[in-house]
């Protein structure tokens, strides 16, 4: 059983232009990654932002379906949303990664972008299938930082279509990503 | 190359209840679902309500990226956006792609319930690969009409994820789909 956990990062990020930023949290963002890290059995999903209201934000996303009306109005949204932890840095989101499971996570780092050394996803599937924990780091806004890319053990090849045009949403990524891993189609 | 066109339909489906309603448009359905299509190569993405303020709400979100502020500010997302086609009824999809293809297309709902017919993905990748055009049935709310699922020429296998949670956005479904049909992981 894998012990996979997602990170969708705020910060560091870039922008078009390349420049680092934190970027504000989406609400969907939210709602779709955590269904689909439930649905493939990841462990957990970190949202990592350093701006406090954009924390609280977030907070108050989650509470509203976990112990909020929509737990009574969707119970299935609660156990999506069950798997999220709000953090202010990814440091925190290794941290307690390393605190749940007595070893640091090995980081994946994901983008639309190619890397000399990425690493395609039947070699991830077989990596993450041994006893260590991973973390998959998504970039919001253009992308993770290239300190944070730099910063991970693995970059995983990025989602290429047929037709050349590679701009999907994260949320979209995140899905093929976790189903290219866990999944098992019919 | 497939013939392949989306449609996500918001009537009729069914409400948590299973009555047949018509469902409000999302702005991020069409961004996500369009970038996906536009990244596997489908020809064509169709967004059917038959509420004529829903189509006026549809319509400005896509003029805003083909002909709008956007276009300029987001280039890409105009290439996206460009394969998405408002109408009015399900009826009024298959028409356009009968006319543009010169044959009607195959029909194939997607859901999140099990169907004893279901065909599964391996073997549909193989059938769209063939010269006809298919069109992907995609229902918001809680999924499509039991009456859209009985006119189908196939009903696809759920997504299966490893937990027994099965409750993807359809945002996440239909790139997950798309994936398993048109995309060659590394």
């Amino acid at each position: 059983m894998a012990r996979l956990y997602l990170a969708l990062v705020h910060h560091p990020v870039v922008n078009r232009r390349g420049e680092v930023v934190a970027s504000a949290v989406t609400n969907l963002d939210l709602h779709d990654i955590a269904r689909a890290a439930r649905t493939f059995g990841a462990k957990g999903f970190f949202v990592t932002t350093p701006l406090e209201d954009q924390q609280g934000f977030a907070r108050r996303i989650v509470e509203h379906w976990i112990i909020g009306p929509g737990a009574d109005h969707i119970p299935d949204r609660r156990l999506a949303m069950e798997l999220v932890r709000i953090t202010g840095s990814l440091d925190e989101a290794i941290a307690a990664v390393t605190a749940a499971e007595g070893q640091p996570p090995r980081l994946i780092a994901t983008g639309a972008r190619k890397h000399p050394q990425a690493i395609g996803y039947s070699a991830l599937r077989s990596l993450i299938a041994d006893d260590r924990p991973h973390l998959l780091l998504f970039g919001t806004a253009w992308g993770l930082a290239p300190e944070v890319i730099a910063a991970a053990d693995w970059v995983l090849a990025p989602i290429a279509g047929t037709s050349g045009y590679n701009h999907l949403s994260v949320r979209s990524a995140a899905a093929i990503v976790l189903d290219r891993l866990l999944g098992a189609p019919a």
